[in-house]
C-alpha cells in the first residue's frame, strides 16, 4: 500500500542537457551511439539535441546530423529543444519528433537572458508556435513554466506568479483551439526544496485539481531527489532526468554547473519504492558508464558507481 | 507553518568517515586544521577519529595524535568511534569526548564482518562498555542500530528485527541502571529509501512514541537527502553527515565508496525550509573546499560547487 504513483514516466534529457555544456568536442557518432543505447533501456522519450545558435552553443552545432543519424527504435520518441521560431523551423526540417510544447518563464529577467525576449514577446512567440503546430498538424501537448521555483536574477517565484503563468499557458492553448496534456514546472536553476515543491504544486492543484503536472528538476544543490520524492508523494508521475546526471560536472572548472536529477538514481529510487517505470535499470547503468566514457570525466550519478541492489539480491537468493 | 522540526542537530562525521577511507596519507596537521575549521561553523559535535586497528585502517593510525592536537572550542564536543572494548580503552586514554554509546547491528553477518563478533558476543561487549561507562562516570547517551535499513549480506532488515534491536538496546541500558537519550537508526550501506524511512521509523514510533530517533545515512545511491527529508517530515531532528560528502569519491578507483549525506547540502536544505541548525552555511562551504584540498580530489557535495543562495539574495536586495 502506498500513496505514491504506480507508474512514473521518465523523459531522458541527457544527450541534450549534457552534451550542450561539455567543453567537447564530442564526436557525432558517439552522441548517436549513446542515444541508441538509451533507447534500448525502455525509456520512451529521449531529448537528443537543441536547435540553438551554434555560435553560442558549439556542442549543438551537429544537431541536424545527430538526429538524422539515429537508428530509430519503434515506439521511442526522439525529441529536441528550441527556444525561438527559428529553432522550431530548423527542427521541422529534420526527422526529430516534434513535441507541441509552449513555454513561458516565471522570471522575466531570466527569460530575456535565455531567449532575448521579454514576457509579452514570449507570449507572441508562443502564438506563432501554436500556428505552426496547427499548420504542420503537430498536436499541442505540454506547457512549460521555466524557473517556477526561483531564479538567480529575481529570487523566489511566488505561487501567484506560477498560477498566472499556468493560466496564460492554458489560455494560449485555448486561443489556438487546443488543450494541454498538462504543465511542466521547471526548477531551471536549482532553487527548489521539497517544501517549495509542496507549496507550488499545492497552489497549482488547488486551482486546477485535474491538470497533470510534470517536473524538470536541476540538482544544483543536492536536493533533486528529495524534491522529486516530495512531488511523487503529491502524485506527480512524469519527470525529466539525465543519465549519469549529465549536465553537471564535479570539476572545479565547471563551477556551479549542475545537471538534472540523475536518471538511474531516480529510477533506482522509484523501483525500490515499488513504482514502475518500464526501464531496465541495469541497462541504464551501462548507459551511464558510456556517458562518462564519452565526456571523459566523472559524472555526478551515484548508482552508476555503487550499482543497484539487484546483484546483492541475486546472491542472497542463491544462498537461501 | 510547517510540520518539520524547528531545529535540527547536525553531527559532523567528516574527519572520521572521510579520512579513514582516503588512500592518503593525510598529514595529521591538516586533519587538525580541518577539525578546528569545522568547530568555527557552529557545529556542536564533530566525530574526529576512529580508535580502530591501524593495520586495517592506516588512515586512522594517528588517531591519538589528532585528538590530542586539536585546539578546543568551548561548547563543541570532539568525539571518536570504537568498535570494541580495546578501542574504547584507547579512547579513554585521550582527551576525546566519550559519548556513552551502545551499538547493535540488524544484520548479524555484517556485524561479524565489521567487528568480528556475532550478535550474542556483541551484547556481552555492550555490557562491558556500560560497565566501563559507569566506572568512568560517562553518561549513557545513544543506542545505535547499524544496518537498520538493509545489508549487502542479508538484504532488507525487517521492521520486526529493528524493533527487536531497539528493545535490546533499551534493555541493556536498563540492566545497567541507565536510560538512553534515544536511538540512532543507521543506513550503513545505503539500502534506504524515503519509503523505508517512513516504514521503519513508523514501526519504531508505534512501539515507543516518545523515544527520540536520529539517523546516520549513507548516500550510496543518491537518495540520501530524500531519505533525510522523509525523516524530517516524521519529526526526526538529529542527523549525522559529512562535510563535502567526505567518505565518498567520484573516482572510478573508489568504485562504490559513498560517504554520508553531505553536511552543507543537508544544512542548505534545512535552512531553505525554515529549519534552524545553528550553523553558518558560508563557513561550512569554506570547510568543504578545504576538505577537497586536503584529499586532493573532487568530493560529491553539490552546494560547495554551486554556492548557497545567499549571495543571490544579497544582490537582489541591493537592486531593490
Amino acid at each position: 500500500m502506498s500513496d505514491l504513483p504506480q507508474f512514473v514516466k521518465v523523459h531522458e534529457e541527457g544527450p541534450r542537457e549534457g552534451f550542450q555544456i561539455e567543453p567537447g568536442p564530442i564526436a557525432t557518432a558517439r552522441k548517436v551511439e549513446f542515444i541508441e543505447a538509451l533507447a534500448e533501456t525502455g525509456l520512451m522519450q529521449i531529448d537528443c539535441v537543441s536547435f540553438v545558435n551554434a555560435q553560442k552553443v558549439p556542442g549543438m552545432a551537429d544537431a541536424e546530423e545527430v538526429i538524422r543519424s539515429v537508428r530509430r527504435k519503434p515506439g521511442v520518441r526522439y525529441t529536441g529543444l528550441w527556444l525561438n521560431t527559428r529553432g522550431l523551423m530548423r527542427a521541422l526540417e529534420t526527422p526529430v519528433d516534434i513535441v507541441g510544447a509552449i513555454r513561458v518563464t516565471g522570471s522575466e529577467t531570466f527569460c530575456i537572458r535565455n531567449t532575448g525576449m521579454n514576457h509579452a514577446q514570449t507570449l507572441d512567440e508562443q502564438r506563432r508556435w501554436l500556428d505552426i503546430y496547427r499548420e504542420r498538424k503537430v498536436p499541442v501537448e505540454w506547457g512549460y513554466v521555466m524557473t517556477a521555483f526561483g531564479c538567480n536574477y529575481e529570487g523566489f517565484i511566488s505561487t501567484d506568479k506560477v498560477r498566472t503563468m499556468v493560466q496564460q499557458l492554458l489560455d494560449l492553448a485555448a486561443e489556438a483551439g487546443a488543450s494541454l496534456k498538462g504543465v511542466y514546472l521547471a526548477d531551471t536553476v536549482g532553487w527548489g526544496t521539497p517544501q517549495a515543491m509542496e507549496r507550488t504544486i499545492g497552489a497549482v492543484r488547488e486551482r486546477w485539481p485535474d491538470l497533470p503536472l510534470a517536473l524538470h528538476l536541476h540538482d544544483t544543490r543536492g536536493t533533486g531527489l528529495a524534491n522529486a520524492y516530495a512531488a511523487l508523494k503529491l502524485g506527480v508521475a512524469q519527470f525529466d532526468s539525465t543519465c549519469a546526471g549529465l549536465g553537471g560536472c564535479p570539476f572545479a572548472g565547471h563551477q556551479g554547473a549542475a545537471g538534472n536529477i540523475c536518471t538511474e538514481d531516480f529510477v533506482f529510487m522509484c523501483h525500490e519504492m515499488g513504482i514502475k517505470t518500464g526501464i531496465d535499470l541495469e541497462k541504464l547503468i551501462e548507459c551511464a558508464h558510456m556517458a562518462e566514457d564519452i565526456v571523459g570525466h566523472p559524472l555526478p550519478g551515484k548508482v552508476l558507481r555503487a550499482g543497484s541492489l539487484a546483484h546483492f539480491r541475486q546472491k542472497l537468493a542463491a544462498w537461501r
